[in-house]
């Protein structure tokens, strides 16, 4: 990996001086301040691809306590010095990589459990704690975290907060923003406040918590959260029901969700993913004839219920033309099937590691008319676009993966022009460029030739007047004009 | 009824000339403006007292288009002249009252279906439909509207909107702001976009349609809304459950929602709130030895699950001490108690018509502490506090009812006091002032006294960026300082 190092791009700010590297230290401990660029390069890039979008940060700094954070904010206005904070770094749109230098914040030492309070079932925690231990904590109390994404293992909840990530349990339970009661925020100036509370309702003034979820770290630094949880689901069973046609695939989702069932997960696979991933991992899945498969699953408390849900949907899709319906009850075959959905895009990096992993979201009824233009655009510009992801959500991941005969040229050339396609096709559709992972760098230019001017207009105008210096997390989601 | 007159507060307004009235006829139309004096009377008050909130409007307009409206606020902002967007003038905290004179708004001519979308489960409509127009609509096609409040017989969606409306049925299904996936929006200075869209998820930059709703009209109108449906619950049930004591009653609700079922609603009423409403209905609930009672609501989809529910909820509420659990499965015993729950604000209206409906929201597992507190706050204040609502939601209808025997002036002076005494020990709780009502013009004061400074700051700096000159629904949530 080889990161940009710092040059900055914005002339207003100046440079991280060996005064204000003391004053860090002095701030949050001599031990929570990284120089060394070896080290600092772990932090100059995120799950993008790094060549591409890597910048090394001047000062990466690891504060312990929310104070620290408001004292760090307030030096940055004071000598015009940008910060990019950080989670775990698993992020795809590069909202963690400092592009202008100066200091880089990560939350990882800000992982405490505040507070697991039953009677109000809310959970507090420190923006710094693994989802994945939060979802664990909770399980033991019966206790479960709905909100979480695919990458749950590493992410952080600070994270899934700054993205409003999403994940494969959306279609029943929403994304993180819905289970974000509260956030603890440092603004932009570097003033401590809460937002929202224990509380599911309130109309108290501008929802300004839900404006800060999603707004990847522009308007501030979310330190803690409280977040609502729900009953646990003891019972859950998957479907793999295999269609000829994409089109048949989908036109059974609404079919499903009308009838007042709420399946956990409807993801969906094109005959390329299932073929690749199954290739792969070896596996034996009848897919030679399905064009499109969907997986389902369905959750709950009730045995009896998940079962009838299931019969209910499964008979709906044979109803719908579907070729094959297999039901997974047992642990085995669940993990059989997931697998080959989890895996389609490590299959796709054996074959090529260069990709861009998309997200667009588009109307549910719309996914149909993506798939024959992604086969255009795949044999326009000379790469395999395999589309998968979840469609009970309208969120697909289409994903450019590069020829590996493809010259490095020819490709940036030809990923920019299929993008800037893929996303007016999106637009067209009435769908949106970014379902789950977030504008940041790697979309920022993009969003402005498909947003309505006046909208990046009314963003724009809370970010100055949120930020007047411009000192937090700039250059994501826009440059400020 | 007796508004005051036209007189503007604030000096930078411009009056309303005979030449603005004629620009408006000729936008608009003739028979959409209004200036008769008479007709007016109608627009200058909500369903907050009259006498105290009351203000009439210099003209009223009645627009058909998004357009039109469009030109009416460019028109208010070279004229210096404020608008007051209305919607059915169902509002419980003045947020359609013309305080500062002006243009009032009324989008009531705006009430059409634009599209009722099955395959993407959404329907498209105007701002100005009676809600439950828009229930019915899609009940025909076996979808439901799952955000309506309970004044949905008269208000319509584009004031759901404004107010992210509560209602009975949230602890399931949330509240409006849930079921509203895009907006069509006139901003305060007279620019149209759409916001969102046909989309379940969707990260393209800060979630402005979600800062829309809630923000009471003064952040822009919106004139078209795109809203979520689900498939129909068909099968429902109730019980009504009695407890020695709040505490009890309340202590029971973590509990059940722990064990994973959630109730469509879970509503709260005190031993006063009952007594008053079985007196008035001549009703004879055994409410003698209940300090409280807990209305459940279960809905689904299949008969079975809704029973096996409301067995669980039973037996639960038994170990946790209730005193009698009542089952109402058939329609008229199921009317019988929602009737005791839906007539105490009328009850007390007819025991005093002076009151003042609050909507305060704690976390739930504080409403035990709240109940001693409004006893004490009776006893000092001179007036009757029954409290019931959303114990669900920990959103509570903590009423103050005018002893009739208390002169004007002392009523005033005591309110006063006493809503001071509640909004200091709502935010000592934790909870906010307002959880599905709103701030308006009723609760701005107060909202001053309890919020965060550096909150209030947020809001305005958003206000300011979005309405240069102040002209959208002015002097509503907070004054800009």
């Amino acid at each position: 990996m080889s990161a940009k190092t710092a040059s900055k791009k914005d002339q207003r700010y100046k440079p991280v001086t060996p005064e204000i590297v003391g004053e860090l230290r002095r701030i949050v401990g001599e031990r929570n301040v990284v120089i060394d660029e070896e080290k600092m390069e772990a932090y100059s890039h995120d799950e993008t691809n790094a060549e591409e979008y890597g910048h090394m940060p001047e000062v990466v700094v690891l504060p312990t306590t929310t104070e620290q954070i408001a004292e760090i904010v307030k030096l940055a206005n004071r000598e015009l010095v940008p910060i990019t904070p950080r989670g775990a770094g698993s992020g795809l749109s590069g909202g963690a990589i400092p592009t202008e230098g100066g200091i880089l914040l990560t939350v990882e030492r800000m992982n405490k459990m505040i507070e697991l309070d039953v009677d109000n079932m809310v959970i507090v925690v420190e923006a710094g704690m693994v989802t994945n231990d939060l979802a664990q904590m909770v399980e033991e109390k019966k206790l479960f975290f709905a909100g979480y994404p695919m990458s749950l293992q590493s992410c952080y909840i600070g994270g899934n907060i700054a993205e409003n990530a999403g994940g494969g349990k959306a279609v029943k339970y929403g994304v993180t923003g819905r289970y974000i009661l509260g956030v603890e925020l440092v603004t932009p100036t570097g003033d401590v406040l809460w937002l929202g509370g224990k509380l599911s309702k309130d109309v108290s003034g501008y929802d300004l918590k839900q404006l800060v979820v999603g707004s990847e770290g522009t308007l501030g630094i979310v330190t803690k959260a409280i977040i609502k949880l729900i009953g646990l689901p003891t019972a859950s069973s998957d479907l793999l029901v295999l269609f000829k046609t994409p089109r048949e695939a989908i036109d059974v989702v609404p079919t499903i969700m009308a009838k007042g069932i709420v399946p956990t997960s409807i993801e969906f696979m094109d005959q390329l993913s299932v073929q690749t991933s199954c290739a792969y991992l070896n596996e034996s899945l009848p897919y030679e004839e399905a064009g499109a498969m969907l997986l389902l699953e369905v959750d709950g408390t009730n045995p009896d219920q998940v079962e009838a849900d299931l019969i209910a949907i499964g008979e709906l899709c044979e109803q719908h033309g579907a070729m094959e319906v297999y039901v997974a009850e047992d642990t085995t075959t669940k993990e059989r099937i997931w697998s080959v959905r989890r895996n389609i895009a490590e299959a796709f990096k054996v074959y090529s590691p260069i990709q861009s992993l998309e997200d667009i979201v588009v109307p549910i009824a719309s996914i149909p008319d993506v798939i024959p233009e992604l086969e255009r655009l795949s044999a326009e510009y000379g790469m395999k676009i395999p589309c998968y992801g979840h469609a009970g959500d309208g969120n697909l991941h289409a994903t450019l993966v590069k020829d590996p005969d493809m010259d490095m040229k020819t490709w940036h050339k030809n990923e920019a022009a299929c993008l800037r396609d893929l996303y007016a096709l999106t637009t067209r559709l009435g769908g949106k460029i970014s379902g789950e992972h977030g504008i940041g760098i790697k979309r920022k230019d993009y969003l402005k030739e498909v947003a309505n001017p006046v909208e990046l207009q009314l963003m724009e105008g809370i970010k100055r007047a949120w930020d007047p210096n411009n000192i937090m997390n700039p250059g994501k989601l826009f440059d400020l004009s």
